[in-house]
């Protein structure tokens, strides 16, 4: 997490003062409920809440000092957070945190934050959700070439194309819907997860004011399969964002030229050399990508703690959680900047389809033949010469188009007819069955209302 | 996958046999499909079927060794097969795989491998968790030692330490059913996912036969995402074993020894030292989620395909497919051991539980001072200074135990009362929120009956 | 490893058979070391070491099954072969081991196994630096565009392209050098590295006699830093690989042409589209990649074993040091395959370095414009706005070439003269270091003799 | 890399006034280069070289500010940096980057500042070896028990320990070395390393200046694998770290206590456990250890960059190349810190050692048996037999030693004497090569001069 890569609205949630709200919230809720059972006195709880409530409102970035440097001396944060809070409440401090541990504060405040991170990637999702359904509906009927290997196969529509990749999105938002659930756990059973100090009823209450689940059985800590569960949706996520902008990336290669990122004016693409425009962005989310993959390995590693627990997920966790959601959040954002924004080139997409003589309609023509009565192999072996002789003199003086050379090959005149060769070969099947795929993926929405 | 780590019942899913059934399988319904809506005759159909079944019924490793015999030939498998399969079927077979591509076969075939071995996990998931019930219930009352840091904590029971691993693994299966669904995926679409040449309905007739979802857009492949989502299911399921596996070694260890893997009479320990009893398995479970885990970056360096796929995921998924669920399977059927005959020894708990001289008690005792009117920082300083002086002197001469260094303690006596002291070391407080934990866990199923 | 990417020379060091021979021959070469020094027979150490050789010389599968066979009775592999060797060597047989523990015998021969397959792979090496260095030296002077961010930026020759490549492999091949040396090591110092029932003199002189370095300290193995120093190395190698198998992907795509894979007139490239031919061989390079890339995290988590050793390194190694060698030895000859009979076309580099309008020699232009006298925001200025009247026009009807643009360009004319905007667009520029760069990278030994 | 696990040494590196530094540097070198080889006026590089030196010597945060906002206009890095360069420079300033690529300068200026990192990790390392040179010369005779699976195998010193952990990071060092080298590496070639616009002299000079080597050959950028190799070494540093750190956390268990980390009077172990000090530093280093780790991966899908290259690598190294030195410095200073304080506890390892009834000698009573005359199979049998005796009673009223257990054993009987049982249990062997292995490790340098 660099600021070059930050979004304010997901930094702001790693702040400190982000985190002390939770804590407090935490704390708070907690003696209401302990008051509510009986175990402190109802009017503790209430000018616990109110003092609090009234010292958090103006809460800012000389109290992060203070609370720091109170840590500086105690070694321990949690317990300087008391401490300050103690001099803002009075008396009834004492109430606060009673039977608690550690714990019970930093993994429900981390399972507040991680929730509050995953709200924000949800909407980041919508976004590019958004962008990819509104361009796929506009290019709903751009003829394209498709590519596997890299080598021209089958046309396709680009609408069709970035369907695929709304269909993708579509399944990541769904798994980042599981996995919000997975780490939005409330936890507070005390040392060892026995509710030893600590009504359980304490940890329902504050669960469910936060919106939260409790932990079925907790150790000292929140189990951390459920955050290795988290970041791995993240990596998956990051996954489907480099697949989109490689196929980005490709599309804008100088000899491809299909559709470029939207370049500004005043933008330099090179120092030595003026005539560039690069997929720089395209490029980014590619790298940034392997850094929010690169967290899952850490993340699971965390998973086998010590017993009730040890404390080697925390440094690990207080690098991966900003930088993973940060660098997650932007490069979403940087990605549906780039769909919405995206030019693109339905005459160079065509040319492209074209280019290779037309042996890019072989697959249709071998069906043809095969139903006028040739034997699978026979006419594997005809379409593959008239395909090679075509592709292997491309642009040259003797060369021939795929038809042409169909048309002359002593093999298949006779067996059909220059009309169904013709049908073979005008491409209408590529999109008879548009509709039919966009209602699976779009469903009843339809296209976006402009 | 090396046959040291491996159990035949999942082998045997990534046997050439089991592949070659799956594609007949596929080739076969989706020739009834085209016969049900009037592609191809109804007799082909029905012909394809029969020999096809008559074909299948006694394949074994010479057919297997025919196929691969054209497969070097033709260097294509796919094609290979259906050569083979055209000699056993005769002249109907120019009906099969009409308007298909290998990819349709392949990854489909793929999707029926993979939800075959979700399947087993999932039932050697079932054992583990049995496993684990049966521990936790047979233990429920069995006080250990809690431990965070590698520190005596607080006491609680084995059979809830065991109850957390339970909520654990119940929630990777969860997982798992989820990822299996994710794979469980039959396309049908052609060579870039438009169906030029093929009629969806025989994508969606096939589907349903094999007891999968049809791909809501296809490229040449099913998108590498759901394989992702599948790998990293693993790969945190094998991160739980290895944090079980981690408690086991733990508790084996010369100087815990609470509890050990079962010691089979006739096995040596070492070549060289006659007295150890080493926990290998436990060991070796670390190790086999080591190498779980490591696939889960190969599956999502896979999802960047370029544009309607390249095929650098083949070679990668014919190793971590098999490799991945061969050996979880493996591990998880040897954990399940593990646990079934876990020898347990509470009076070694007990003992340990003991070795501290109480101060195991110092956060209930710091409770019971607060409520006695003490301020936090008081009573934290008290507790801290007692508890430090028994822990320094523990096993020496002039040693005392917590409870003698609280009583002697000026600032505490007249505060309370030895009854309360008593009360405050007793240890229920550790035991009496099991029934409430446990029927969270276990729900209404309760204890396994013997 | 699975037999379709796997090479007989690689996987026979990883048999039985070899890792057998490898521990009679420490076995034996301890014994004679024990007899030097006194501590055995000299008798007894020549009677080992003929019966032994006489048994090992004839050693076959039924061997391995009855080693196996005893195995499977006292659960430790190396306790079953010095029970089966005992069978064959008779009395003296109680010498042999003597004062060592499995893990000197285990390390040692997985020490000599690596190192063997380090040559292995180094010749491997050798065979891509010749095909590298013949195609860079056969295309020293075949032009081509360098492209940045996959956009065209500046000539530079198909040679030179190849011969950075080769540097990289040359830094490969002295990295795995290296990495050779760090896992050559022996170690014969009983069960905690203290040599108390072994004089270290034995372990030297076993180490000299296999060509081994002996270790500083040992725990009861060889620490794992050196095997993860080796894997780290496999995985940079396999980088380098995937980075050279891009490079020919991208040269084969339909709309670049300018190289391609070896097609073999058999193959067959789709089953539906005949007209394919694919750059499968690279492909299955970048997957092959990923797989002994993913090898560097486990073999890094083997380092921190516990204490003097646990086993769980052991499991892994028994996959990742076959799958990781044996793969990048197919890897490496796939892809010396790949560079022998690569199919350049020169003629498709010249046109698709042309294709731009003349656009990629802006950065020399720039620079002769600021020769000129004009600054250097001036410059740019002009000749981005040169370049993008040629890009955006590119191939329509009004389009000019980027020399046209600028020979029009008002703030040009008469600052430079026809002749020098020749002179900086001949490219000559882009050759005149060749020689330079050639001497630098291939040194003294000059081109491959035909 | 956040502020609680960073050290300014390191972090100053990836200022942005030091990379500002470094960039003039090797503009400034370069100027010099091409006055001496006669393409720019000496006096212009002479000025360059005044002009330019005073504004870095006074180069501050609102210089940083300055260039910003250059670079938001104009979105280029180096681009904004020459232009506020320029306006300190003056007129001359068009002769600074002649014939340069941003890369040039972006790509040494990273090599300079890695080989900073590198050398004070270098020192960091040293430190670490200093402190563990001290404890293994402090308990070169403390003994302990050497525990192998976590089971208590053979003794070995303290001192031992520590001084295999030396050889290690002694290795470490020589690794990072090396990989400093692969590094220290300068390329000003062009855009696509044809020294087309650039005489490859200058890049000689800069190189020398600047204690580089020259790249052989450079795309246009300096070749990823180089920085693959770099994080591949920090990464097996870090494995290094936590294994010495999971030794401590062993060490320091509660019922191990042979060691502990150091704990300041003032620190609180636990808010709601008084008694407790935790081995906290250890398990940060654990989980920071995984951090670094983490790096490898991106770092080697950084390699395979398109063609002459692609950016992506740069958002990755954006944030490993401070996030990874940085890390690992501070984890360096943080262990050497565990290291020189570490309060250990002779006296309990001594309990410990002794604590398995002597069961623990058992490989040496093995060996004598085999010296009276038994056979391996017997006397295996009979040394089991006894130590399961012992360790399966052990601390029970009939419990025997293992030496008590022996005497009793009737095959023993009469086969050895008093004098030999003892001499085997005595524990001599275990220390008489102490100054053997010492000398191979600290060679002639001996111990710390207190």
């Amino acid at each position: 997490m660099i600021p070059r890569y930050s979004r304010p609205e997901m930094t702001s949630i790693w702040d400190a003062e982000n985190r002390y709200r939770i804590w407090f919230e935490i704390e708070a809720l907690a003696c209401e409920a302990m008051s509510n059972y009986g175990y402190i006195p109802a009017d503790s709880a209430k000018k616990i809440r109110q003092n609090g409530d009234h010292a958090m409102a103006t809460f800012n970035k000389e109290d992060v000092q203070a609370i720091d440097a109170i840590e500086v001396k105690v070694r321990h944060d949690v317990i300087a957070f008391l401490t300050w809070l103690a001099g803002k409440i009075g008396e009834d401090s004492r109430f606060v945190h009673l039977g608690m541990t550690s714990s019970d504060v930093l993994d429900t405040c981390l399972s507040v934050q991680l929730t509050q991170a995953a709200d924000l990637l949800i909407k980041d999702l919508d976004r590019v959700l958004e962008a990819l359904k509104k361009q796929a509906y506009d290019h709903k009927y751009t003829m394209t070439i498709g590519r596997s290997h890299g080598i021209h196969a089958e046309p396709l529509t680009f609408g069709l194309k970035l369907a695929g990749y709304y269909a993708e999105f579509k399944r990541n938002k769904e798994r980042l819907t599981v996995a919000r659930k997975e780490i939005a756990i409330c936890a507070i059973s005390g040392a060892v997860g026995t509710y030893a100090h600590i009504d359980p009823r304490i940890e329902a209450y504050v669960a469910e004011h936060l919106g939260l689940q409790k932990e079925l059985v907790s150790t000292q800590v929140i189990p951390r399969d459920r955050h290795a569960a988290f970041f791995s949706t993240l990596a998956i996520i990051a996954s489907s964002i480099e697949r989109l902008a490689i196929e980005i990336r490709h599309l804008q290669r100088s000899e491809v030229r299909e559709a470029e990122e939207y370049f500004h004016p005043d933008q330099k693409g090179s120092s030595a050399m003026p005539h560039k425009r690069n997929p720089v962005l395209s490029e980014n989310l590619t790298g940034l990508a392997r850094i929010v993959r690169s967290h899952v390995i850490p993340a699971l590693e965390n998973v086998a703690l010590w017993h009730e627990r040890d404390i080697s997920h925390s440094s690990v966790e207080r690098m991966i959680c900003p930088d993973g959601t940060v660098t997650l959040d932007f490069a979403l954002n940087r990605l549906a900047g780039v769909m919405e924004k995206l030019v693109v080139y339905p005459d160079q997409m065509k040319a492209n389809l074209e280019s290779l003589g037309g042996v890019v309609h072989s697959g249709e023509v071998l069906l043809v033949l095969a139903k006028a009565g040739l034997s699978r192999e026979a006419a594997y072996r005809i379409v593959q010469r008239c395909a090679m002789a075509t592709w292997t003199k491309l642009n040259t003086a003797d060369g021939k188009t795929f038809r042409e050379n169909l048309e002359n090959d002593p093999e298949i005149m006779g067996k059909i007819s220059p009309e169904v060769l013709d049908k073979a070969m005008d491409g209408s099947m590529h999109t008879k069955n548009l509709d039919y795929i966009y209602a699976n993926v779009f469903g009843e929405t339809g296209p976006v209302p402009e």
